[in-house]
């Protein structure tokens, strides 16, 4: 089992200008983190190439798969194949299987702007849906995956491939407190400073919640992950502790 | 009136572990569009100091108005602060004011967790709630506004500042369409060729929507929005349209 890190680079004009909340970014973050992959970053950008280019090359440097959301269709606001291509410096060519289904679909209409639906850069590995009917091919470069922004089509695209990124699994312990930060703070910077590979995280509520303080232990070792939960635990007065998960 | 552009830096671990999903981001991006401002890109990184500084750097060089969403607090998660102040080569110093209310409010169980929550970057601007009660400052330094990670909270102190940041309005259109993608296509391409400052998208729908395709033309200036949009659906055949907004 490898330990997996990913980032996502979301593409869209749509989203920055509020007219869609963007519904990718937080199914692939679900997705990664039960796979067991760390999501490192997610950029959302505009429909413009330089700063696609610019994003992936980023994402690249920080993660071992990047995830693209967005921008591949038919039309002028649809870049993000041009901008893939454009980061690992490689030309732009039909693929003949998906040339010869729009043919086969769209017959004498199939015009210049249905032809794009075939662009790949070139060496792009193209995933097609194993189901009978028709399909689309998830495109991967490398190891970026480019996937449509129709939250609809995103999911099953990614699904096809889900299983090649699955890594050691996360292990997660969770305390409700009754306690607000201020009086958790040092105890937390115990339990940080004794298991440096346990991702402690402190998140206070201040509505009617039924507790102040939730605080989440993460980590690829279980008995670490547990024992940096039962330190904290022990450092704190009776009735603190309302709840473990 | 001015053209202003902003970035948002998603500070937390929460979100890229799916344990949250953050609603900063669109919350920002839609009040941001309503004031006229153009949201430029939004970052989603960790509660670590150097990825909070490269984003805060990267969209300083890409946007007028920088906003950060969370990271604030008193514990060892809450990083924000010490990022700001790097990024902008500054000390970190204790706000007499804030130090006074937290004294007043904690008395003598103030400990040196709570007084992080006077910290701030050396020059920044604290803006308090105008209303009775407690209240905690939003900090400013700059152009980078600092706002807390808790929605409400965010939510509220964004809108003491809110007027500050209107810009000329954006118009917007959006024309619904019988046609899909492909067979709109060139004359999209029309219209972005001869309306170059109204952005145009093109997002067409694959489920049970009445629709096949939604076009949407936006800019500052009413008239060419609403010229950009009469030639495009000038150029469909009848029947295309099946109503604008």
């Amino acid at each position: 089992m490898i330990v997996s890190t990913a980032a996502i680079v979301v593409i869209g004009n749509e989203v920055l200008s509020a007219k869609v909340t963007d519904e990718n970014g937080p199914f692939l973050a679900s997705e990664l983190r039960a796979l067991g992959v760390e999501l490192r970053r997610i950029e959302t950008v505009p429909d413009e190439i330089p700063l696609i280019v610019d994003a992936l090359k980023r994402c690249l440097g920080a993660a071992q798969w990047v995830f693209t959301s967005g921008g591949i269709g038919p039309t002028h606001d649809d870049v993000t194949i041009a901008a893939v291509a454009q980061a690992f410096d490689r030309e732009i060519v039909a693929d003949e299987k998906t040339l010869a289904l729009l043919r086969a679909r769209h017959g004498d209409k199939l015009n210049p702007a249905l032809r794009r639906l075939a662009e790949i850069p070139r060496g792009a590995t193209l995933t097609w849906d194993p189901g009978p009917g028709p399909s689309y091919p998830v495109l991967s470069l490398e190891n970026v995956v480019i996937l449509p922004g129709v939250p609809s089509l995103l999911r099953e695209g990614f699904l096809r491939l889900r299983d090649r990124f699955r890594a050691q699994p996360f292990y997660a312990r969770a305390v409700f407190l009754s306690l607000g930060e201020g009086a958790i703070a040092e105890h937390l910077d115990a339990a940080v400073a004794r298991y440096p590979t346990v991702a402690i995280g402190s998140y206070p509520r201040f509505d009617e919640a039924d507790y102040r303080v939730k605080v989440t232990f993460d980590g690829r070792a279980e008995a670490d992950v547990t024992a940096a939960a039962a330190l904290f635990c022990a450092r704190l007065p009776a009735g603190a502790v309302l709840r473990q998960e």
